[in-house]
């Protein structure tokens, strides 16, 4: 998949590259603050929120107030001429259907928009109306956007102007299967992926249903069993499978603040039961995801008996990914674990503007 | 304080008596649907809220399905007259300033009513101005309401039409602080309470400040220096010290659902420094702590090592208490434990009823 | 299934049955006790531990210490012999392994035995063996043992002398599928269980995989491929379904006190894909679940639009159920939610000590 | 109390110091760990654990695991000889009265030692011996030692071949309270500390009492009246006003990873009751707080409406700083938060390494 996972650095410190940030008061915004500014190439010019405009990012997130920016960058109300004055790349942190009247006038100033809403991650206008129930806003871009996975996309990502970002849930469910059905290792309509995620996926909303008190000591499914996010995995999958793929998906919401893990269950194109076969093709699935991942920064390979831990990967862009082979079943199970603001959102993000301005991959992100 | 802790119960069972919760959809007003829903003498006959009229108590609260009564019993709009139809006794579950637009209607109907608000606990309709920045909405009906403590104002409480129900926070500091004030313990004008709440004392509000990712891994002091409760806090004290108190009280939000954990700094009545003195005085306190909760149902006094956990008393109608004397600075160190919407609210409010109706003091809240 | 829920209570109050509980002090224990000394039919004459002897329940269980006998019960080593004077039903939650011990001489003295480990809950001590990895210590006993779970073993329970409690895991997973199997509703080979348990399902164990630093805003799957409570599961599908069966399984740890939230994939027997066929067989499934338990008092059956939530079932011995039929892939979804101590052990206990001496089923659980 | 808050780093970039850790498996050690790796000056040599000995890292902490020395870096059993020749500056994690008998030979042998536990932050081993309970393990060396506070012991450290690392309590009272003794504001017997700790404060050791089931849905005192750290506190009090200083201090266990808030509770050195005398008493805590902290890194000021909250600072080495003036009882209330692991031990750490060193004080810190 990748072969460069780093491009080499240019000799020279390049000079840091103009960013703004549309939508950045929500959990996605905040984490796009705290990794852009201190992006060693990146120069955070213009945050935008209507509810916060005035105030400056220290008195909207004083976590951030000791960086030297928090006190003299204030929010704005979002405008997108002005914003096209201040920024080459803009990232766009807004609700499913808001971002794409940001993005058309941003592109057509000449601005790279990265996307972080669902807006522009499908390629079918129709399948979009069938999932979201309402037209798509700007079908017209569709066709240029790139769907923002860098392990994947590396290269379409590096001439794009409209990069969608991955959503968290697709993001723990692709990087796991896409290898094995691109290597034809499984059954495509086999794939059941049991999603559990933080509170803070479900953004920062003044919901009842958040409430600390009454997620805390809780645990429950929800969005079963047609969510949102099964268009945007089913697509990427049809491309990777080479056919129509249908899956089972079921989120749950745990009382953790961040952090999704996705235990898949997945039937092999083979029959793999019983003590020896099933070793063999646990060792054909090392080797599929080893040649896919080796080199990659940020998909860590659990090879001895660990298993993914949200702990382990929270507060980082990497996602953590095991799997078995269970004998008595024949089935193979993955798991992967992520950080669902980072590499579901903001630091996946950050890996693509990285490739688009042609910075090491890593850079802000280690 | 206490001289019959139980009422002895009739040799018959009593009749139930009929009763209603206004504003029943909050975090108190759910705790009130359970204490009635399985207390052996009363019958919830009525509930209320706004924005749940016309569902079930099983859909409202799903926990509560089981209940036979839960699938039949509907909400509906809080209506004075008809409530006074409907119940004897009257629950008021609902923000301050609004209670007293209902108790006034149903005393003249001649129900008694249990009031959860902070409108009718103040005496002084001045001090209730001046905390709670607006007039009093019943200045008449001050000088009727009982301060709803048990343990302190059994016997008013029994012939009471009105009972104003006790906050959460001066539960946890009244309870430990009085018997210490009426025996002249402590230097009335040293009171330090610093307080730590679940986030259920905030109630069932859709607000950014209570959504689980801002209180989980948080902890924070609130309303500092001037909270509300202080003004109910020192009325009482005063009352038990004979003069005016003012106090110190800082209250935290810490991320539990429930619980009050409170400790108490204060200063002895005499000098207590060195280890004799302060063994001494740690009897002296004991003493009087015995001879004030020894028979009280809900007062437990920990006299070992053991100091009060908020694990040990939530779902419970318990407050706990521990005290220590500290021979190297001569304070008074006192801590109390409470469910904030038990023995803090709900539990209290039914203690009181017991009381009002002559049923055991401990019915529905064992 | 049920016929009878509730068994008529005789006329006059049945005399209490003394009950003895060894290994009292683990969280399975903790819940006896708190079962026990609030249960209208049962006395509570003994508790064990061997960390614990000599201390009283309010030393060991502060929370419990406002109980009247929780100052005066104390804790003892265990003793068959003595238990066995003490008691005429002993429950045993003690580690898999050790309950055997006591069994067999308190059963010889005459006692009942309610178990909660896992030592009776198989039939075959070769499976035993295989799951357990040594050998089973009383195999003559297996015969007698009848398992546990009342709503499929109720006639059995009655005349039992020793029960084997189900365990945590299998109740969530055995109570949704039962009927289905017995009805032949879906095909055996297809379960998939995917399954979230609070902390205190690993035990009060000082072991560092659960500090709370390790647990905490931490979420992982574990025992993966092979649980023992595979062993158990398999075994009453088998019964129930006519056939071996041999499932998938997957427990993860999540960071509550309490519950457990099982996760079920499921394919019907037909084909069910397409809005009408899924209607239908929604419909079948809701028919084949009412049959089964719309009488039953601790299975509650959510038809709405809600789903299971621990938070609903937590300090109860209520389980709820769910299901979904998915039109677009054809599967069924069943989601259970249960209090992993109250029905995934000491409450079922409870219900099966209920059953046992002829009190109604839901005595000192409601 | 600071001029130079950032040394000049050297026009050219200095060659790495050479570090090791002892005792690099607890919490202190593990982000010790964290930092160290990723320090732009520093070279992590050797880390070393009696139980974790044979492992690399990534085996130990799987978090680390994409860090390119995670996978080659072993743990050792802890030698001094040895450690002597890996590193320049050893970094002890280890218990009170262990980390000594490293100390000795290491400092022998010519490293600099920062040590994390407390047994050099007292310049007295008869104070030593009461709040200890043994006799110091090396006396000889106490008056070597620097306390390792660097905004009070800025130069003492640069030179330091000791430094013992001041403790989380201590730190969250001490730059509280430091600057208001020696600007003579504040009485310095009137000292009242409240502090709430997050469970990593207990270190990673397997005790049921810091279980996540003992310490979830709980908040208790402990250590009362007379913990450990107040040795360390009041001698630093002490050094401050020019007398002994006697304080009260209440830690309390909260259910947070991470973080302490700490709430201090100070009687004026003169009566500011009232508004005015209160307004003006609190610009001059501000004058004196601004004249301590405006130019540290690592003190951040709140001077707006805001009050701090641990999660503005977990995972950071800043503590936050607020202040009020209760004009009602003439008190100044003081609060401070940080996390516990980072200012409180291991960032504080590596903030003296830096001046240890001639780096820049915030060097990889920021």
């Amino acid at each position: 998949m990748s072969s460069h996972t780093q491009s080499n650095g240019p000799a020279a410190t390049p000079p840091p590259v103009k960013v703004a940030i549309v939508g950045a008061s929500g959990y996605s915004g905040e984490e796009l603050v705290r990794l852009l500014l201190n992006h060693p190439h990146a120069e955070l010019t213009a945050v935008t929120s209507r509810q916060r405009a005035g105030l400056t990012v220290a008195q909207v997130f004083p976590k951030f107030a000791s960086h030297p920016r928090a006190k003299t960058l204030r929010f704005t109300e979002p405008n997108a001429e002005l914003l096209a004055r201040q920024a080459q790349v803009v990232f766009l942190a807004l609700p499913h259907g808001v971002a794409a009247e940001y993005a058309i006038p941003l592109l057509k100033a000449g601005c790279q928009v990265i996307d972080l809403s669902a807006d522009f991650r499908l390629r079918s206008a129709a399948v979009y109306q069938e999932f979201y129930a309402h037209d798509h806003p700007a079908p017209e871009l569709l066709a240029k956007a790139v769907y923002g996975l860098p392990e994947f996309y590396r290269d379409a990502i590096r001439g794009a102007s409209l990069i969608a970002s991955p959503g968290c849930y697709p993001t723990s469910v692709l990087l796991p299967t896409l290898p094995l059905l691109r290597a034809g290792l499984i059954q495509p309509g086999s794939i059941i992926a049991d999603s559990l995620s933080g509170v803070s996926g479900a953004g920062r909303k003044a919901e009842l249903d958040y409430l600390f008190v009454e997620c805390n000591e809780s645990v429950r499914a929800y969005g079963v069993p047609k969510h949102r996010h099964l268009s945007e995995i089913e697509q990427e999958l049809a491309l990777a499978a080479g056919c129509a793929v249908t899956i089972q998906f079921t989120p749950h919401l745990i009382p953790v603040n961040r952090g999704i893990l996705t235990t898949l269950y997945l039937t092999p194109a083979k029959a793999v039961a019983g003590a020896e076969p099933a070793a063999a093709f646990a060792e054909e699935v090392a080797a599929c995801y080893r040649a896919a991942y080796a080199n990659e920064p940020f998909v860590r390979l659990l090879e001895g008996k660990a298993l993914p831990d949200t702990k382990n990967v929270v507060g980082t862009n990497v996602l953590e990914l095991a799997w078995r082979v269970d004998a008595r079943t024949g089935r193979l199970l993955v798991i992967s674990a992520e950080d669902n603001i980072v590499k579901g959102a903001s630091g996946q993000a950050v890996q693509a503007f990285n490739l688009l301005c042609g910075f090491p991959e890593t850079a802000g992100l280690a």
